[in-house]
């Protein structure tokens, strides 16, 4: 199917449109069209090459809302005309032990991105959801409960899973003292989610200005991390932190923060920290760990959670034409919400 | 009471005979005529500065077996003629929630250490092992299970209760797989500790020469950390890493060892380690963490399981006069035995 979408052509590029070719149904393939694409900081990192080479040109995009207009002979879990979601994968060996165990974005053999991999069948090089259409295979679509607003919806994908997964894996229930690093994109939904499940989320923050809208998000307050006196109060009062900064920071900083066996669990930034101090860690048990995405049955799950208890991300929609103008105001700035391209404004 | 111990006159300044007083009985506490005392890398660190100012003259040593010589009053526990021991610490708060819950290493108002801390009732700095007697509060003392050689188990307070605890508390049972990094006074005393559970122990060092040492105490063999190919090899082998390492060192060696939910927990250095790389944290929900001794209730259980397992520490009996000679070769290399002072040899 010719398609269009929006294309890097080499490291930190300008993202211009771009005319490519998505695959034939195969048996077990859910054809797309998309509609609302979230823009996420990993795309960005990704593009400028932050995390190794990439294939180019490369159209990035992995927090994708969309409706069926096509199914391959054998699929049974969608039709035409359903709203559906794909997120950060869209295949993995489904042998192994995590694939069994519904955690794909550990197999044992690579699961494969929605963008910048190889597919597994065909080995050409998978395209991301700034474009008109994906093909993708049923196990990695989800269905996007009617209740979510689909214009909305899509940063669920990547930045609602992300926080979700972690959240649920740490037992955080009602009363879990929750600490929320960062309220940008990630950050945001982490304190939405959390909030839902229960928790009383303090957002940590290194600006006065976020009050407001941590506040507008179920927060019941926030934390200064450059107030020395009110870090050195809030020591030990936090069983569980969610760390969303996606560049290079300092552990020290927010490891004493947790109180006896808490959990700091990093989803932000992928590459090197600060040199760490081990005393907050041995006097106090305290623990730092690293989360990624979720399962294709746990992005399921973060969807009709996100419709059961009326959550939403914060969006921004934009159009195509908008895409690097939104792309210089991530990497200046880490608003407290996601750029969504309305799909709509990118034609054939 | 007067007594004799060997002392430090200031930093890293050698240890030479002090004499001084012990406190009189308090109606909780039991005198004890200490017999043997072992050595631990902690009390290098302490008297070197590493951690800190310290007061001086300051007599280390917190792995202390001794006989109960006198009691107070109101003792009900021990009586004139026990065999007891005392580790690192010797009093707390008893009152906060981690002091009720048997985790007195984490009192909210600070333990008490052996040495080198404020005495809560008179205020006096407090002195450890390396000495003739010591005068402990009744909760602080535990039983030396007849089973135990007495001239051997006194590293069981410290290095001991130092490994079993964190193996303990991550559940390492039968199957578990365990890398121990590091074969010193707390490294044998983790490989022993983690056979005895049923775990597959192999030790992670730096040196081919280990092999032998490590599978004399049950290991099933080494994996040699500068062996590139060997260690990526054993990617993922591991359930859970005892860190043993006592200075500054390398994360990223190790984390990428560790199956998916592993834990890597750090005993060893108390002080700075180099940048970590998040994405062995983040593929794979890696962890990290720290334990610190254990407390009362379980440095009990640790001796009694020593004893139903036969398990001692490896250790080389020196007199007094060759203390200084042990804390050099320490400060050299990291012998897979601990030493242990006879005080026999130390009159008054």
């Amino acid at each position: 199917m010719k398609t269009i979408g929006y294309a890097a052509h080499g490291v930190s590029e300008e993202l211009v449109p771009y005319h490519f070719e998505r695959r034939e149904l195969r048996s077990n393939d859910v054809s797309i069209e998309i509609l609302f694409s979230g823009i996420c900081h990993s795309d960005l990192h990704t593009i400028n090459g932050d995390w190794g080479e990439q294939p180019y040109p490369l159209i990035p995009g992995h927090e994708i809302i969309g409706k069926v207009v096509g199914v391959g002979a054998d699929v049974k879990t969608f039709k035409v005309g359903d709203h559906v979601g794909v997120g950060c994968m869209v295949d993995s060996c489904q042998e192994c032990k995590q694939c069994k165990g519904h955690e794909e974005q550990f197999c044992s053999n690579g699961f494969t991105a929605t963008y910048g991999s190889k597919d597994r069948v065909d080995g050409s090089i998978t395209q991301g959801g700034y474009s008109k259409h994906i093909v993708v295979r049923e196990e990695f679509v989800v269905n996007v409960p009617k209740q979510l607003d689909i214009s909305k919806a899509a940063p669920i994908l990547c930045a609602g899973i992300t926080t979700y997964s972690p959240l649920k894996k740490w037992n955080v229930t009602k009363g879990t003292r929750v600490g929320v690093i960062g309220l940008g994109g990630l950050g945001h939904m982490g304190v939405k989610l959390a909030v839902a499940m229960g928790a009383e989320v303090t957002v940590i923050t290194r600006s006065k200005d976020k009050l407001e809208s941590a506040k507008a998000i179920g927060a019941k307050g926030i934390l200064v991390s450059t107030d020395a006196s009110a870090m050195e109060k809030a020591s030990n009062s936090f069983d569980f932190i969610l760390d969303t900064v996606p560049v290079k920071h300092d552990f020290n900083i927010y490891t004493p923060l947790l109180d006896i066996d808490g959990s700091l669990v990093v989803v932000g930034q992928i590459g090197a920290m600060e040199e760490p101090q081990t005393l907050p860690l041995i006097f106090g048990r305290r623990r730092i760990s690293g989360s990624l995405i979720g399962g294709v049955k746990e992005t399921q799950e973060v969807l009709d959670f996100c419709a059961e208890h009326g959550i939403l991300p914060e969006v921004e929609t934009i159009t195509a034409l908008e895409i690097n103008k939104a792309w210089e105001s991530l990497q200046k700035s880490n608003p407290a919400h996601r750029y969504v391209i309305d799909m709509n404004s990118l034609n054939l």
